[in-house]
């Protein structure tokens, strides 16, 4: 490709509106533009990308057995509402009406369709297992789209689904496709975690994220120092401190605390570490309970936390100062409402007596949940109930004699390896895979059986898998650059190898060395970049840079006096000296 | 591929919705399947075939020098604000509302998001000429979609946009474009022929179709027996008749045709034939014409004329009995309402005193279009303005003085041919590509101009190129299928040889032959579908046919005895013996 036959729309400048670097990057390099919110036009090097990652994709899920199929991106309500997601989704499912006022969607995921197109086409254990891919454009209408193409409102998607009739079957699947995640990332060049994942909202049993790793990485990811360990930081088990809770030696006192709300205030005005303060968070009771069922639950209580309980609808938790909320753990809580919620000021004030900010587990009413690491203090200080005042040499079982253990906090570096080897180490990624096993989440609402080997009509079990093939350009970028631009991975670079000529339009002699180079480079089937353009050499240097181009051929007077170019490795910066016949021969080496 | 663990999906009977054969047999050989109105999911050979065909087009887009981008298919609303296209789109644009109320469309093309990037990211002369294309998903909200994916509301086509300062450069590119569609529908293997046509709604100077022939294409189109002439019927010339006008010898006389109002009832009750009546047709006035306009443009008739026209915005149409109207033709008369409208029965009455079926030339105080072939008539039957009455023996100049030629009617078999060379043969398509020059339609109204050589701002002008690649898959089809099914022309078969081995389940011998057939094949390049399921030969030979596999590879144990398999060509139906090991040899030659 000619660069003056191409549309190469570098910039020098950083866009204002780009937030991070692979934003910035492909804005800059000419690999996307901004059509509206959230809403990108591939231009011709981003989308030379875009199709790389996707062929690889492609390659990869035929190879695990995995069949493609092409669904529509407008998809008919009727099959959301059959799934129950017409209701429960919010604003990002994007609903319109056609013409004939029927509604519509514009298509986050396919679940309603695969699963609507397998029980139509399939009805026999013997056409089982399968499990089905597309990749195609998805619609999410963020109600805050940023970060350019990595969380955008259109993007593109490999999504598969697959069907079974045993547990068995699913498993061997979802192992065959963690398999072909793995090789995926493998031959994109990423350096890419597999983390144990939370099933979250689409529910199902077991799943892992696929993450690239990158400083500036949205997720915190979660490693054992000495085994294969790795989950997301919400999945990621705190294991109950080791050894004898030390014995209690101070008494309960109170003491005046003005202005002291927040743990760093309390910590400094006490002049105690956060580590030895208990911070309590009161959140809504599970509201799908019955008073029955909330009895059982707190049967190791006495009748008046149960109606106490009952009445006000709130539930404490209560953490170490230093500790951070697993809100995903907390939710998982038979008595915790999920989505998690706050208690009101109001509520605060009704259940304890005090604003928030002085608030402790002392002599409450209601459901004390305490993190395993809390529950291990001895002679900490908490909250006491009254505005303006705390407890110093607080101690569970004498202070606090009505609770329940549980793990409620986000896991951090140091701590032991829930797999028993090890400690915990923590690093940035970016999700670009996620796995499921799905259950029958769908295909019972949708009544999806075929007949089994005894003849009975039974429900299938799904498993679903999706890659985010968009998104991973960004995350290449994340993961890959420097100072003066992209350093693709070679799997996945535009161009191979870009022809950098100094002052081509001034010397015949270096015209016809690059033409002859463009000529057998584009022979030999490398997919060159031809810089031809009238620009100076600072420029041309710097757009190859920028775009990362893997190897630039830079053609010079002096290096050709010796029939010499000179090729520079993008990657590592490297510079040789090649004799024109050998560049050819060169190349293919790498 | 191996059925057993393929999504095959055929039908043995044709579903009862599926109007035309490209429907039925995409539904029945498993390509596609209706998920809603004019909504398709693509199974697996459907979109096997689906990518063949993009990647030609994709190839030959790449080799006439355009370059690929990715549009977004939701676009915002804005863009088409400032075309004029937001209020002149009727509801097949379909629009809607994001979450923060903002008005979006689903791209049915992408003029306006192109003009849009074109004009903020080149800004010289020098970048141009320009031509992008993309391959991308398009959404129009047909009000009665049909035929399967050849008129879906979701579809793929390939749509491309050049740029220029000239006419020259964009005739050059329009040129190159031309020569890329024949090489891609050739190299597709379809019978295609590019027409002349109309540049209608979207306006320009000049324009083709792409049209692939077969017996049930929805258009018309129009060659000569003697030349390269070709266009599709709105856009071909009717030539005037050679020759002088025959004589006046009838004199004009009224008679009573009570109940005869249709050509047929009128022909059948005088006894003359159809091309021996002209008909009149009343449509309304051009509604954008000032009263100076109009008068300017009734110069030759008098100021009654010109009076009763203001006032009734009538205009009558001559055409031969025998002739239909071609409404395009008509529409570009500058006294004819784009788009056309007939007069309504009051207005009718109002100008002519009679009822639709009675009414002619004659007397008549409004414009009066005589089709070429009409005005050559000589003692004609045309109806006499007073209901249950028609003239005979009328003539032109003699009977009716105020009158102005045109070319108002579709070619007929057999009429001379507008390039002077041989006579017209009609002969039926369908549409799978368009190629436009759209001058500045577009960048003129989102002022897209560019630095010219003299360093001023100049407006670009525009062509635009369409493939309809979903459609092309049903066109090839509907040109190539038997009473057995599909005869996919060989570069965009789902698969080019199936092995379908007879029993294979009872046979260690013919299961050891076929899977050896499988490896090899598959080894050495080949895209095979292996039959492997257990089914009765019949079933297998069956849907082998129907999906269209060029070649099939029949193990038997008979043959095998010989070591021979048989191998049939789908096209023409041969059958040979082959010795298993020339398999690969043989069918590499084809």
């Amino acid at each position: 490709m000619r660069t003056s036959q191409y549309l190469l729309s570098t910039m020098k400048e950083t866009p204002a509106d780009a937030e991070i670097i692979s934003h910035q990057l492909m804005l800059r390099a000419g690999m996307v533009r901004r059509l509206a919110s959230g809403l990108y036009t591939w231009l011709p090097s981003g989308l030379r990308v875009l199709r790389k990652v996707e062929q690889i994709v492609r390659e990869e899920m035929n190879k695990a057995g995995a069949i493609e199929v092409l669904m529509p991106v407008v998809q008919h309500a009727e099959l959301w509402q059959e799934s129950g997601r017409w209701e429960k989704m919010d604003a990002e499912l994007l609903r319109f009406k056609d013409r004939h006022q029927r509604d519509f969607v514009l298509g986050p995921t396919h679940e309603e369709v695969i699963t609507d197109l397998v029980r139509k086409e399939i009805s026999s254990y013997k056409q089982l297992p399968i499990n089905l891919y597309q990749i195609q454009t998805k619609f999410r209408d963020e109600r805050r789209p940023r970060f350019g193409v990595m969380r955008a409102r259109e993007f593109l998607m490999k999504d598969a689904y697959s069907f079974h009739l045993s547990q068995d079957s699913l498993q061997q699947t979802y192992d065959a496709m963690y398999q072909a995640y793995c090789n995926i990332f493998t031959r994109l060049g990423l350096d890419f975690r597999p983390v144990l994942a939370d099933t979250g909202a689409i529910g199902g049993s077991m799943s892992h994220e696929f993450h690239v790793l990158a400083a500036s990485g949205e997720d915190a990811i979660v490693f054992s120092d000495a085994s294969d360990y790795a989950a997301n930081i919400e999945k990621a088990e705190a294991l109950p401190p080791q050894g004898q809770r030390p014995a209690a030696v101070q008494a309960k006192t109170e003491v005046a605390t003005p202005d002291a709300k927040s743990i760093e205030e309390v910590s400094a005005f006490l002049k105690v570490e956060a580590s030895s303060i208990a911070k309590t968070l009161l959140v809504q009771l599970n509201p799908d309970l019955s008073f029955d069922e909330l009895t059982a639950l707190l049967s190791y209580a006495g009748a008046e936390t149960i109606e106490n309980t009952w009445r006000s609808k709130v539930v404490a938790l209560i953490l170490r100062g230093d500790h951070d909320l697993n809100e995903i753990k907390a939710e998982k809580h038979p008595l915790v409402a999920s989505p998690l919620q706050f208690a009101s000021e109001e509520d605060v004030i009704a259940v304890t007596g005090a604003k928030p900010g002085s608030v402790g587990p002392v002599g409450l009413t209601i459901p004390v949940l305490v993190d395993h690491a809390a529950a291990h203090l001895a002679d900490f200080v908490t909250g006491a109930n009254k505005d303006g005042f705390h407890f110093t040499g607080v101690n569970f079982d004498r202070d606090i004699t009505t609770y329940q253990l549980a793990d409620l906090r986000n896991v951090v570096e140091g701590d032991p390896s829930p797999c028993g080897k090890g400690n915990l180490v923590i690093r940035r990624g970016i999700e670009v895979g996620h796995i499921f096993q799905l259950g029958d989440r769908y295909s019972s609402a949708m009544k999806a059986g075929v007949l089994n080997e005894e003849g009975k009509h039974q429900i299938m079990t799904m498993g679903c898998y999706g890659v985010g093939v968009s998104r991973i350009v960004a995350a290449a970028i994340e993961q890959n650059h420097d100072d003066y631009g992209i350093k693709w991975p070679a799997a996945i670079a535009p161009f191979q190898v870009a022809i950098v000529p100094m002052n081509m339009h001034k010397s015949v002699r270096i015209q016809e060395a690059a033409e002859q180079l463009y000529k057998d480079l584009t022979a030999a089937g490398f997919e060159v970049l031809f810089d031809d353009r009238k620009e100076r050499p600072g420029v041309m240097f710097a757009d190859m840079e920028l775009i990362g181009v893997p190897y630039q051929i830079i053609v010079g007077e002096r290096n050709l006096d010796e029939q010499k170019v000179e090729l520079k490795n993008r990657l590592n910066g490297d510079k040789q000296l090649l004799s024109l016949a050998d560049v050819v021969t060169q190349l293919k080496t790498f």
